[in-house]
């Protein structure tokens, strides 16, 4: 068992590595500014998501802590892997692949049971079977897509995407809330119907 | 009782409009790039302190997930009032009064059960009086001071700020963890032996 000022020795050098998730850039921008967003801020607004939707969530007694915690560190292994665009398929195919090797080295850094704890969160998060996974997963679906429509279909007009592929890679917010979904898919409608997303 | 659609549109608009914490800039700047950090940035970065760090927590059993509720809103209020620099004395006489205006405003954006629940939050984090507000805080403390500390005390510098004032803005860490304050203190004696911190 390593002593109190070993663990902090190694927590604290992992807090100061990932410091790195705010200079991971993607695709969707900032209501106001307009500028890229970064993964620390998303993965901010995905815990401010969380508590502020939690009610709809169709599970009827979410661990609103183990959400919390998958998305305070879901997107840890972009600092290795960088961001993949929701909607370019050729990235997407080794995605998994390069975002585990990061896993192993990030949650590395962390004392052993810390280690695994958190790439259990991970693991869990990715593959989106629990219901808590699955609400953080819709919360992370969403928060984009609501971006996006706050900003003139920005993202999506840049890279030509369509609306029967915004609903096809955001169609599973409806696992983690059903009634969030129907509230995403009237908003795609009026931003399609705003000029703002190509049918 | 409103409906589900109204809660959502009115919980949606509160969630847009928090996107503007990801433009309100502190005083410290990041490990790598050095550039600003900002108030979305700082509160993810707490989030993963009290995840990683809870274990070090006086209070034996944490209410964690009321500490993570805490921190994801505790700088709302910046985005009417501003950032206060920790150091700036005549800035601070007043903030309180202009933050407390601001989370009327903002936290008064959703449902009034839930607004009353956010502002519930925010006065507990401010009041630093349970062991939960008294994590936060002491994460709020040290996730400035850490980043301080590996940029060669870049915001101090600047500020003139000297060794007894940063133990005196500071020191209620021991508050919320006092393993976490005395690692801290040997964190800042070894920044003030570096140079990069006056004695």
């Amino acid at each position: 068992m390593e002593n109190v000022r070993d663990r902090l020795s190694r927590q604290v050098n992992f807090i100061v590595e990932v410091d790195r998730l705010k200079e991971i850039f993607r695709q969707t921008v900032l209501v106001n500014s307009r500028r890229a967003e970064n993964d620390a801020e998303h993965s901010w607004h995905l815990c401010l998501i969380v508590i502020t939707l939690a009610e709809h969530a169709n599970a009827p007694a979410l661990d609103l802590l183990r959400v919390l915690k998958m998305v305070i560190i879901h997107d840890l292994v972009e600092i290795d892997a960088g961001d993949t665009f929701a909607y370019d398929t050729k990235a997407m195919e080794h995605q998994h692949e390069r975002e585990s090797r990061a896993a192993d080295r990030i949650f590395g850094l962390l004392p052993a049971d810390q280690a695994a704890d958190f790439r259990a969160l991970w693991d869990e998060f990715e593959a989106r079977q629990t219901p808590e996974a699955r609400f953080a997963a819709a919360a992370d679906r969403f928060q984009p897509m609501l971006l996006n429509c706050r900003t003139q279909g920005a993202a999506w007009q840049r890279h030509g995407v369509t609306r029967d592929r915004v609903v096809a890679r955001n169609c599973h917010i409806a696992e983690g809330s059903a009634s969030l979904w129907e509230y995403a898919s009237e908003m795609i409608d009026q931003t399609v119907a705003a000029g703002h997303l190509a049918r």
